[in-house]
């Protein structure tokens, strides 16, 4: 999608570590114009998918999550990292890896809010090494419900997430997927789609 | 509010501590269709300020504030809880007290995002002690921006946080104010507005 790569190119911010910083416009400050163009992609890129629901995870993800959710008019189910006392009853839960904050932790969704019926879209921003996607879709699979589709803002293609979830056979979009970053030159790549 | 005040009644559960669960509509499952009303409500009801930028926390308060930033066609900002490594620079932060869940934890913005010239409006989707928002209030104040007004979903009208708010000045509207709740007959009972 020309329109975020130029804005990845215009605004995001390299950092050590393979840290790619869009906290101006994706993750921290929202740009909601940009967002909503973002949600009508994923629309168009599903358009053939029976999704009944969308379902992400806190935090960030959520700004993107909602606005495709309106885009295809469903609900946005985001599940919850483990601290949540308020959630009632039965839930789905898994453990995540998070590379970014060196820890495990558990991520929950109520056994309420989804089953076999549902035909879901996961929606991230990110995509790096996947340990939190597959932690959705897995939580998707535990409830028997059929996961439609993946789509990702921006994926780091030097990392192997991508590539080990399109391999698992899972339609995986992502919006700008970044094949190498130079933090030295500034000089971001991007994957022809 | 009508349409979130019959919606509370007909789906929120009531549970022992005072709690109003509403995760089928509001804050684990959102209805984006009922989230799009209340930010058009929220535009309504502050129309006349200068808003430029919408404040919420994270988590459950994003999808709301998304919504509502899309109305005023502004940008959304949230605070972050205090994990968060991939915040670059210097921020604002604060600490708030939890009720909920029995702690005390730091929020934070990124300085590079809020500023004297920014006018705010704060959104999130519960008030009740106010602790959260007295937190965001104090970082909106720390980053000498103005505080525009507050939009509230839900006001749990029995706990003190909205009176200490509106008694400190600011405009503060909830779009539905619970003055009672009955967990033995599930009478919820509205503050007229």
């Amino acid at each position: 999608m020309k329109l975020l790569e130029e804005r990845i190119r215009r605004d995001g911010i390299l950092a050590e570590g393979n840290v790619l910083k869009v906290d101006c416009f994706l993750n921290h400050m929202m740009d909601m114009r940009l967002l909503g163009e973002m949600g009508r992609e994923f629309k168009r890129l599903f358009a053939d998918r029976p999704v009944n629901k969308i379902l992400t995870i806190e935090a960030s993800g959520i700004g993107i999550a909602c606005m495709t959710a309106q885009c295809f008019d469903v609900p946005l189910l985001f599940a919850k990292k483990a601290r949540s006392l308020n959630i009632s009853g039965d839930v789905y839960s898994t453990e995540v890896r998070s590379y970014t904050y060196g820890q495990t932790y558990k991520i929950t969704v109520s056994k309420r809010f989804i089953g076999p019926k549902d035909h879901v879209l996961i929606i991230d921003d990110f995509l790096a090494n996947g340990c939190a996607l597959q932690g959705l879709i897995d939580l998707v699979t535990a409830a028997g419900a059929t996961v439609e589709g993946i789509g990702i803002c921006i994926e780091k293609g030097f990392q192997p997430g991508g590539k080990t979830i399109r391999e698992k056979g899972y339609r995986l979009e992502s919006l700008a997927i970044v094949d190498s970053m130079n933090i030295e030159t500034g000089e971001i790549v991007f994957r022809e789609q």
